[in-house]
């Protein structure tokens, strides 16, 4: 057996006039993610994170966001399409562990859903998929609530 | 054996008036960290990071900031009941590695002792905790000295 | 065989008048990274993530800033004594997957000459050294085109 780490990191500028989805549900909020698809952060984090772990580029090398393709392009498809790329070069998930820097909404609520979601779509266990959230204290541009930032990390195995 | 892997990230902000806690050593410097507990961004960025690893919630779920049995609680006691959680779950720690943001004070002189203290609660070896630190070249909100920021990523197995 | 992780990250000004090199690469540019070595973000990232996961200090202990043996040094020299001190502890890379986050220059094109220079220096495989580019979507300094940032994850066995 082959471990291999991979890690990735998103960001987003939160807007007004935008729908805000994390981690595949749409979370009631008066600004949204600004972005070529729907601007997902925590899928976006995940998607770089398994896709450095396999060594097949990062997302914008597979989803650029100059392509009409992915315009609004729901980010789920965009982690299924990344989970059957690692697969074809044999690898599968071990676990994900993620982290939301963000200032507003509170994320608790929705984590468990978000959990149901991811592992649905990468036909994982909600056990190998953790969703962690931070502020950071006001500080930055984050703690400003111009955007949010979302961390993973992640074990596959060949 | 199973390895899994985690990550996690803390944000504190720098105040006057506060006493200046890091990886469970008090370092005498102008300021200290603001928090509810005693703001300890070493041991909270590994609570977290031992916490997704064993997808167990973060570090808000099990110690909430509005809860008045943490009000200025040693994070010592955090870092403890951390390892509880992930003993009880059948984990141990393999190794943890972390990395201190901040303009200053510089931490070198107290890695050692960090790297005591956070072996001795964790019951691991001095040589399974790695502390690193870098200033971010006097950019943001490190850089101008209003906080700082602590990365922990760590491999726990079954 | 024991798997350990490492995680680093790096920080440097972009300014005028100096070169700008990237994961061993000189790249065109109207900036600069600013620091006492080449101040290659990328390569530091990489040396912090393998000094941390031997627990070996990090790149300020090994190679100080305020050391004249080391200004303007190539940081391939650094990231070449970095990989022998983790050999000289019996440890060998199983892969590293990195991020760099900087608004601008575009450094697609860029990628595979640092992979292999970074895999030669290192003596792993291309596939072995993954590396990933986002901007911070205009936010912060690093959306404010002040500095590039460098994240650096990487598993290590013995």
């Amino acid at each position: 057996m082959g471990l291999r780490i991979g890690y990735g990191i998103d960001f987003h500028q939160l807007v007004t006039g935008r729908e805000l989805f994390i981690g595949g549900v749409k979370i009631p909020h008066d600004k949204g993610a600004l972005g070529h698809s729907d601007a997902d952060v925590l899928l976006h984090a995940i998607c770089d994170a398994l896709l450095g772990a396999a060594c097949l580029g990062d997302i914008g090398v597979h989803f650029p966001d100059t392509s009409a393709e992915f315009k609004n392009i729901d980010s789920k498809i965009l982690l299924a399409k990344t989970n059957e790329l690692i697969k074809k070069e044999g690898y599968s998930i071990v676990n994900i562990d993620s982290t939301l820097c963000l200032e507003a909404p509170k994320i608790k609520p929705y984590v468990a859903q978000m959990q149901q979601t991811i592992a649905g779509v990468l036909g994982i266990s909600v056990k190998d998929i953790s969703i962690k959230a931070t502020t950071t204290e006001t500080m930055g541009f984050v703690g400003r609530k111009e955007g949010l930032v979302a961390h993973a990390a992640c074990l596959i195995q060949s």
